[in-house]
């Protein structure tokens, strides 16, 4: 396999084509690539509510191509129901999943392209709608190169100069986002500047980094270690991780990030090790109306997921034994003060971020 | 289910009766209590080697057991041919996993025995060796008790009334040593005084967490609520643990303590919220040999424990892409810095360890 084109990649989890929205069923990878058709915003809901689609930045785009789909699909009927059916769209792709902020922010610019198409023929206000989530999925695309620039430029500022092992976890990467990803578009491009080795948490309990970055990466044909997520503390002790560079669902104003559960942890070892802990994520990402973590609504998924194993391929083995009770916050909150970056579209936000943020944001 | 006697366990993880050697298979828990019989040291040795037995405690009763039994076995033989077959027990249960010191130090004193009896009747030595086997396992079942009331102590100082959750890592339980536990020994005797409940991180990757520590407290009647490794940092953040209590593999002269890889991540989350960080152990498996944590030496286990999933009751699935690596670091070093007390079964020592130590186990 020839290496991987640092800006591009050979991965993608989403297509819109001829007003077909499908998506890639993350549930079912690496064993099996199989494309879901969303025909409705009610399937593009229940994708993103079970997880077939995921990552925040991915979330926002799939809930503004998921209206775009339902408008076109009512699109036959009368205008009160197409009225109807958008706000349905709204309602139910709203409440599908609620860490991430990308998809609040998604659906409220669909919302504003509906508005300002008030008293237009539907088919215009249709292609209105699509060309909006097209702009929303080709901005995020976007911003993702411009992450992984800054964000390589940061780190290149940071470490030694040779090669370089990066530690992320979960998957921030083309299956989480539009384009090519925004941690792992970071180690992508920092990947075409020098030799540059991944350790993937295996991240529990949805296995995003043994069963996603895993697969991503190393179709890309980048050098890729899993590791047990509870190794990353002493594998970063062990000096042999450069930098640790993650994702993000959402940022607070303050700079507190939330993010998959287990990236608190990595970054008390990051501190512990004076070992940069940079976050990578679209502005889409930072939300200013909410002042710090803990006001970030956090999702608290099945505790099934936590007593059995859910096997790639569907089904599941029971793991614990009955009468026992399973807690599983699916992101936690990383304080601002452990965060040495917060790199978006816009360039690299560093402490006080109340500050460096809304300049970002406004500036 | 009556609640439990906290002073004893319906659990039981080992059998030594009319000469026979068994051990509960723990590879196979929950979904199945099956026993082994090891006939000899090499048989042993497996169970040791594949996790059928485990824990450090346990572990040293073991190898002492296998000792005995390969006595047993010899002993119809000639006197070189006992020797031989002691001598080969010896250094392949010494072989059979590297970082607990309680397997060394069990071992030392079966040669001690053998040592002591050149001379005797083949009859005489093996009832001698048989005999140590059994104190081993009977002092180490003492330990627990005594580290369980030690521990109590020290936390009931330092938390405050009324009901308590208590986080614990892997299984430092009754399958892990002779009696009660260490780590849920404490929590047995606290139990006793107060409502407690548990908080049990899976502990990946061999889940000791979900397959044994919750199975050993549910069953004696705890409350056990299961999280998954990565969660217990926003855990401690959120103010709901009172203390995370811990076994230990291996505790350096000066404190630092080898124990289930993602323990040393614990101790960093504790430290940063003033939560209190127990490790409970038995002095056998205090190495005052051993100067400080970096010179223990840590099992790396196989990458394909991380690559795929071993299913309880056997087999396993392939749960990373082809061409992938993986890291397998048995256990972590948490810096004795990180540690508020090390409760052994004569008391609990406190910084420095250098000191308390020393005085704990020569005093």
């Amino acid at each position: 396999m020839p290496p991987p084109d640092p800006i591009t990649t050979r991965v993608t989890a989403w297509a819109f084509e001829n007003g077909t929205l499908s998506f890639l069923d993350q549930r079912l990878l690496p064993a099996e690539e199989r494309w879901i058709i969303c025909a409705d915003a009610a399937e593009t809901a229940a994708a993103i509510r079970s997880l077939a689609v995921r990552g925040a930045p991915l979330i926002g785009v799939a809930a503004a191509l998921g209206v775009a789909v339902e408008a076109r699909r009512a699109a036959g009927g009368s205008l009160s129901a197409f009225e109807r059916a958008l706000e349905m769209a709204f309602e139910t792709l709203l409440a599908s999943r609620p860490t991430a902020v990308n998809l609040p922010a998604a659906i409220a610019r669909m919302r504003r392209a509906a508005a300002s198409t008030v008293g237009a023929a539907l088919e215009m206000r249709v292609r209105a709608l699509e060309g909006e989530a097209r702009r929303i999925a080709s901005e995020d695309e976007a911003a993702c190169l411009a992450i992984g620039h800054h964000g390589a430029d940061f780190l290149e500022s940071r470490i030694g100069p040779g090669a370089a092992t990066i530690l992320t976890h979960c998957n921030a990467g083309a299956l989480a986002t539009a384009g090519i990803g925004t941690a792992i578009g970071v180690i992508r491009v920092l990947g075409a500047r020098r030799p540059v080795r991944v350790f993937a948490d295996e991240t529990r309990p949805f296995w995003q980094g043994a069963r996603l970055t895993a697969w991503e990466l190393s179709r890309d044909g980048f050098d890729v270690t899993l590791l047990p997520d509870v190794a990353a503390a002493s594998v970063i002790a062990s000096g042999r991780i450069a930098a640790v560079v993650v994702g993000a669902d959402r940022i607070a104003a303050n700079g507190d990030v939330a993010n998959k559960v287990g990236t608190y942890g990595l970054a008390l070892a990051c501190r512990a090790h004076a070992v940069p802990f940079v976050v990578a994520a679209p502005t889409t990402t930072v939300d200013l109306a909410t002042s710090s973590g803990d006001r970030i609504p956090i999702e608290e998924r099945s505790g099934n997921e936590v007593l059995s194993i859910d096997l790639p391929g569907g089904g599941s083995v029971r793991l614990a034994p009955a009468g026992v009770a399973a807690l599983y916050p699916a992101f936690d909150v990383t304080p601002a003060g452990l965060v040495d970056a917060i790199v978006t579209e816009r360039g690299v936000a560093r402490a006080p971020f109340a500050v460096s943020l809304q300049k970002q944001l406004t500036g």
